[in-house]
């Protein structure tokens, strides 16, 4: 099967920018009637929880999640749990990694952090419970048409991004790592765990919905490495030269406290041509998918222009 | 098919101690096996997951993990992926609960606490990875023999079990409780989340790793629901009577730290005939269940009769 015979591209009338408004808000809606209701003890938990998921963020894995199941024409419903399993995942990683004993940051998104709206005990709880609920959602695809035993293959990709080998691991490895100078090499494994993991899942898992052509596999594992590095070199350029409001966070955070940066490491010009060479890298694995990778193609291009 | 007819009852020459042992001996290994080595890099946090994991506890979730399984006939290599799932989440808990910002406990087991031995942040990095690693031990069933749809389920299970509903939940319940005199209908609901959810669920994992009878579904979520609330019911009895050196913690404490029991609420004799009682109706659910079931009815005098 040819990729233009794979399925339907996207409408040409749909500009990215609706694709991306009608995107999010599928997400937030599958993630308001997966979360717990407010009424549902503990009622303070899942508070805490829905505040610390719901109503903000750029949403990158989700969108991810929808790109990789249009190229594979997977069901819309299976795409909504897949998409709110990874962002539950990203969530609760947000929650743990803001914690005083980590980050210690007081704001997030631009309002108070989970630990100091709710307390630190609660913050932490809100995490476990939303890793749990993670492989709920990923459970939960099996009913909207998904194979069990991709649902299986699922569970065991998000479980390793998201494990010792994984987002754990990579945040272990920066942990280590403040103070210090990193070779670009290990610098480049840290992130791969700490943020490309979670992002290559997401593509995974959207693909997982659908049925991947052989072929495809290995461009869409191409497209993930370079988007999944492009996004945090992009992450630390924007940490120096980027201003607080329009991050929603503390700008220069990273480098004030002592972590290791692709701008530190590599210079700012170096990373910039980085960031560039892993967008046209990201094009190149678009182009051989073909239209139906077209969303894909589009969520590249965000992830290195964007401003926040 | 009837109880007696659905598959060999354990040898007659192991006693419980020896099946105990041989069991307990085997989960290790299999723990062993599935935590990455300690030369895996982040070295320290893999360190850290082997130290929260390895070597002590009384194992109990395994245990029930593989009595189920004897009764349903179940694979051995899938029991011991499906008891390392539920150990993983038990010794998560423990490490977070155990976090200043929780109970604030320096010594378990015997041995200092994971924060005490690797900090506050690799200690919730920990918790964190070892619930995914549950995950993937949960969808390592499947190359064991599990069919995916029963993995598919065992997923949902043990997610729901670990999650707000379930055992994260009833630690935010137990945190809003502290100080107060609960009723015992709510203390009966905050354990059932805290403890009960993880334990039925190890039943319930054993059990889906083979073929379950229908009448026999509601006999083995009878006991399930009875020796998960006999479980906390000792425990607190033990908290009141027992001796630190055999329970490897502080004797006492929760009652010092305010926080409401079955002792505080119902006195220590009644608790102690509620354990009784919750006895009798796991040994009325094991009769019911046939000769299969009978490393189940040990484990629930084991549950009730416990010093530590």
């Amino acid at each position: 099967m040819t990729a233009a015979a794979r399925g339907p591209a996207p409408a040409e009338a749909e500009t990215f920018a609706l694709w991306t408004a009608r995107r999010c808000e599928q997400v937030e809606r599958a993630l308001e009637a997966l979360l717990p209701a407010l009424a549902e003890p503990p009622a303070r938990l899942h508070e805490a929880m829905r505040y610390a998921t719901l109503g903000g963020g750029k949403r990158v894995r989700p969108l991810l999640v929808y790109a990789a199941g249009e190229l594979v024409g997977a069901p819309d419903a299976a795409l909504d749990a897949a998409a709110c399993a990874v962002e539950c995942i990203h969530a609760y990683s947000l929650v743990h990694d803001d914690l005083p004993c980590m980050d210690n940051d007081v704001l997030r998104r631009g309002r108070p952090t989970v630990h100091v709206a709710y307390g630190e005990a609660t913050a932490m709880l809100v995490g476990d419970a939303l890793q749990a609920l993670a492989f709920d959602a990923v459970a939960r695809t099996h009913a909207h048409g998904v194979p069990a035993a991709s649902v299986v293959a699922m569970t065991a990709l998000l479980a390793r991004a998201a494990g010792s080998l994984g987002m754990a691991g990579g945040q272990a490895i920066d942990l280590d790592a403040v103070g210090r100078r990193l070779p670009a090499q290990a610098l480049q494994d840290m992130h791969q765990r700490k943020t490309g993991a979670l992002l290559a899942a997401a593509i995974g898992l959207g693909a997982a919905c659908g049925l991947v052509a052989p072929a495809d596999r290995a461009w869409l594992d191409r497209y993930g490495a370079a988007i999944g590095l492009a996004f945090q070199v992009v992450d630390d350029i924007l940490d120096v030269v980027g201003d607080a409001a329009a991050l929603g966070k503390t700008a220069g955070k990273d480098a004030d406290d002592g972590k290791p940066t692709y701008v530190s490491t590599l210079g700012l010009d170096a990373s910039r041509r980085l960031a560039d060479d892993l967008l046209g890298e990201a094009r190149a694995a678009v182009a051989a998918l073909g239209p139906g990778a077209r969303r894909l193609g589009d969520i590249a291009e965000l992830i290195v222009t964007r401003h926040s």
